[in-house]
């Protein structure tokens, strides 16, 4: 028996606030205006501002933008459990994706079956970065940050003296959902370096 | 002659850093873990996940949910130049139109002439609460902060000494988009007002 709309809103209102926590998870970035680190949730909205107001710049020309903009909104709250893994911090990649499997069964598990099922294909379609959708939305996903640190004089980037070979390795997905981003990610890159706030590729690199 | 695709992009991107400045907007609401004040980016991502979740609950069967994510991105973009006014604050709210729809006009303008009005036209249907998306999207608006100010033991209404009959007030527009999340709202307010979280309705009122 499927339960009642009110048994459903119930199950629903609980997954809301147990999604408060992502405010709580912070990121390496930098916002550009007070210069304290961005959170997940902050993130999430910025991540779908650039999937609306950027769409026209995806490699495919009809995306299906509420399939973005859906991944867009739960694509990090596996965080909530597994944490926020730098982007350049290559130790705590390793076990990253079981750790955020776990995550996903807990927190999409909260939601009425039907629905945690959809939110749990949402996110795997995401992380299996196979879809035009899903390749856009990490276009995006690696977009945006990296749009703030050249807004920040280099934000994470100078914190963690990460060197434009493998900021350019960390881009490389973007040309996946856009190749016009990724075309203007790599010129923010080099004004950059020329600008002292990422660290030119390291003569060993 | 309408601009290049790289001039384009490069407006989209002036954009995008200028709405970076939502995340310095602060709230009267108080996120559940932390307790700090929430900012208007945290509150956009939450009215959308609030939509994705909660869109069975719409009073009309098949919205354009698209239509509705974009109204929550960008539905509080004017409080970049018109400031946050609190939802119980009448005498602020003298003017707030007007003031905000400048910002409207500063704000959009910065997107490439077609974007601009898409933009301003979503902004202006939100405001105008009249078709069922903006209905809908109203009910997420107005949800959203009162679910969080059940679960910070009252929240922004202890702060600001709101009352039950206030809150029922403030409430009321959520009934226009979903009839099953007022139900459950009205519930939780007196729900609240029974744990000492709500003032009761002064013998005034």
């Amino acid at each position: 028996m499927s339960p009642s709309p009110a048994a459903r809103l119930a199950l629903q209102i609980e997954f809301i606030v147990e999604c408060d926590r992502l405010k709580e998870i912070f990121r390496q970035t930098l916002n550009t205006r007070s210069r304290r680190p961005e959170n997940d949730a902050e993130h999430s909205w910025a991540f779908c501002l650039c999937a609306i107001v950027l769409a026209e710049h995806a490699n495919v020309p009809h995306l299906d933008l509420l399939r973005v903009l859906k991944m867009g909104l739960i694509h990090d709250l596996v965080e909530i459990d597994a944490g926020d893994t730098f982007a350049y911090d290559t130790a705590a990649m390793v076990g990253q994706h079981d750790r955020e499997a776990r995550a996903a069964d807990r927190i999409f598990g909260l939601l009425p079956a039907d629905q945690s099922a959809e939110f749990r294909s949402l996110w795997d379609e995401f992380e299996a970065h196979a879809t035009p959708e899903a390749k856009f939305a990490h276009a995006c996903d690696r977009f945006q940050p990296m749009l703030l640190n050249t807004r920040t004089e280099g934000g994470s980037w100078r914190t963690h003296a990460v060197t434009h070979d493998r900021a350019l390795v960390r881009a490389a997905p973007i040309a996946e959902g856009s190749a016009a981003l990724a075309t203007a990610i790599e010129t923010l890159l080099r004004e950059a370096v020329a600008a002292g706030h990422l660290a030119p590729a390291s003569p060993t690199a």
